[in-house]
C-alpha cells in the first residue's frame, strides 16, 4: 500500500507519541518534530507508510539516546496477556469452531498497537471480536488452504498481541515458523518477546532481519527471503505488515484490526472493522 | 493559549483539508505540507495556535491561487442556518429563559468549524446543546454583567454560526457591535456574512481589521482595538476567539463547543463540552 498524504499529519503525532514514551523534554520534542518535518517533504508517497515510520522511530531513538523506548510497554503487554491465556485458552476450547475462535482472538489481540492513534481496553476488545463479523472474511479460502498447507509462515506484529498469535498456533496444528523484527520498533515483537511468551516451544522463531514497523521485503535478510518465498501459506498480522505486503503476489492471509481511516480507505471497509483477508484471490 | 506539540499534526491536517477544499491536486497538496513542513519548526509556542493557522491558511491560498476557498461553503452555511431560523425562533419564543436558550443556540451553532477535523449534522447538535449541562457554566455572572453593561462587543466566529448569534444578540436588547474577520480565512464571519445574515440590521458591523481566525490583538486596527478596551462587556464566540484572548484581560464571556483535546485540557474539560467562561473571576 502506498502512503497517502493523509499520513503526513499521522506522522507527526507517531512521533510526538514516540518521543514522549522515550522520555523526551518538550525542547526535544520540539526538536523531534523539527526533524521529522525535513524527512517528510522529500519522502516518496510510493512507498509503504511503514518504510517512513521505521526512518521517524529511529530518528526518535537515536536524538533521545534511547534504544528501546518500548521496552517496558511490551514487556507489561505481553504478562497482561499472559495472565489471561488461561481464560482465553477456555474460551477456544469451549467453542464450536476453535479455529475460528482463535482468529477472533488473534485480531482482539491486534488492538495492542502503539503505533496507531487509539487507546485500547483489550477485555472489551475480545468480547467484541468474538461476537462481530469479519468486514472481509475470507475464512472458507482459509480453510482450505490450511487443509492443503504442511506449514505456516506466521508474521508477527505486536508484544502481546504475540500470546493471541499462540493460541491460534496452537490450533493450526502445522509446522509454524513464526517471524519477528530484527531489531526494537515501536512495540513490535523481537525475539527476547517469542521467548517470553513460549512461541519457542510450539514454533520455530526467525527474524526478518529487518527493523520496519512492517515486511518491508528489500530490508528483509536472504534468509528470511527464501524462506518467505517458498512458503506455502502466509498469515499476516496487524497493519504494518499489511502495509508493505498488501500488493505482492505470495500466498498470505492478512488477519487484522483495522485502526486507520487510510487503511480503511485503500481495503474498502471502516475504521474497527476485522480483517480476515486473502490475496489469493486477486492474483491466482 | 499558547501553542502545543500536539498542535502541530493537527496544523498538517488542517492544512491538507483545506488544501483539498481550494481545490488543489495531489502534487499541489503534497507541496503544500511541505511549506508546512518549513513553517513549523520556526514557529514560537508561546505563540497562540491561530497566529500559525492563519500563515498556513494564507499559504494554502496563495499556492492555490483561490483567495477565498471556503466562499461557497460559507453561502451555503449561512442559507441552511437562515432557513432553519424560524423554527430557531420558536425554541427561543417558548422556553422559559429566553437568553439561556439563546446561549444555548449560540453553543450549538459554533460546531459550523471548518478548522477543525470534525464533521457535524446541526439538527442533532442544536437537540443536543438544548438538554445537555454546560461543563463551564458562567451564567449568573454573565446575567449580571448583562444587567451592568449598557453595550456589548460580540466577537463572531463562523458563517452559519453568525445566525445563532443573531437570536441570541436579538435577545439580549443591548446596543451591539459585532466583530467580523477582515478577509476570508477559513469559514470566519466576514462583513458580506453579516450581510447576508440581517446582522447589520440589529447590530454596528465592523471588522476587527485581520486576517487570523481568531482575535490577535496585535493584528488588530486601531479602530477596533480603541472599541476593544473600552468595551463594558465582550462575548466572544468560539475556540479561535478563546485561543487569542484566553490571557486577555478584558471583561469576555467566552461561549464555544469544544471541538478539539489540546483546548479541552486548556481549559481542564472534556471535547464536546459546551463553555460558558468568564474571564472576569481570573482577574477582577
Amino acid at each position: 500500500m502506498r502512503t497517502y498524504l493523509d499520513c503526513i499529519p499521522c506522522f507527526f503525532s507517531q512521533a510526538l507519541k514516540a518521543a514522549r514514551i522515550a522520555g523526551a523534554n518538550e525542547n526535544m520534542q520540539k526538536k523531534i518534530l523539527g526533524e521529522v518535518s525535513k524527512l517528510v517533504p522529500e519522502f516518496p508517497l510510493e512507498s509503504t507508510p511503514p518504510e517512513m515510520g521505521r526512518i521517524i522511530y529511529q530518528s526518535v531513538n537515536k536524538l533521545t539516546g534511547n534504544e528501546d523506548p518500548f521496552r517496558e510497554i511490551k514487556k507489561d503487554s505481553n504478562q497482561l496477556i499472559l495472565n489471561l491465556y488461561p481464560k482465553l485458552k477456555m474460551m477456544v476450547e469451549n467453542s464450536k469452531d476453535r479455529i475460528l475462535t482463535a482468529i477472533r482472538l488473534a485480531t482482539a489481540g491486534n488492538i495492542i498497537d502503539y503505533g496507531t492513534p487509539t487507546s485500547f481496553d483489550i477485555e472489551k476488545e475480545v468480547a467484541n471480536c468474538l461476537k462481530s463479523d469479519f468486514a472481509v472474511f475470507d475464512y472458507p479460502e482459509f480453510k482450505q488452504a490450511l487443509d492443503n498447507a504442511e506449514s505456516i509462515l506466521y508474521l508477527g506484529d505486536n508484544a502481546g498481541e504475540i500470546v493471541f498469535d499462540k493460541l491460534l498456533i496452537e490450533e493450526l496444528q502445522k509446522e509454524i515458523i513464526y517471524v519477528v523484527r530484527n531489531k526494537p520498533i515501536i512495540n513490535d515483537v523481537l525475539i527476547e518477546d517469542a521467548h517470553d511468551c513460549g512461541i519457542d516451544k510450539i514454533a520455530r522463531v526467525i527474524s526478518n532481519g529487518s527493523d520496519a514497523p512492517g515486511t518491508v521485503l528489500k530490508l528483509c535478510s536472504e534468509e528470511f527471503l527464501e524462506i518467505y518465498h517458498k512458503a506455502p501459506l502466509i498469515v499476516s498480522k496487524g497493519q504494518g505488515n499489511f502495509e508493505t505486503l498488501s500488493e505482492d503476489r505470495a500466498p498470505i492471509f492478512f488477519l487484522l484490526k483495522v485502526k486507520c481511516p487510510v487503511i480503511a480507505e485503500d481495503i474498502g471497509c471502516e475504521v474497527n472493522d476485522m480483517i480476515l483477508k486473502s490475496n489469493l484471490t486477486n492474483y491466482h
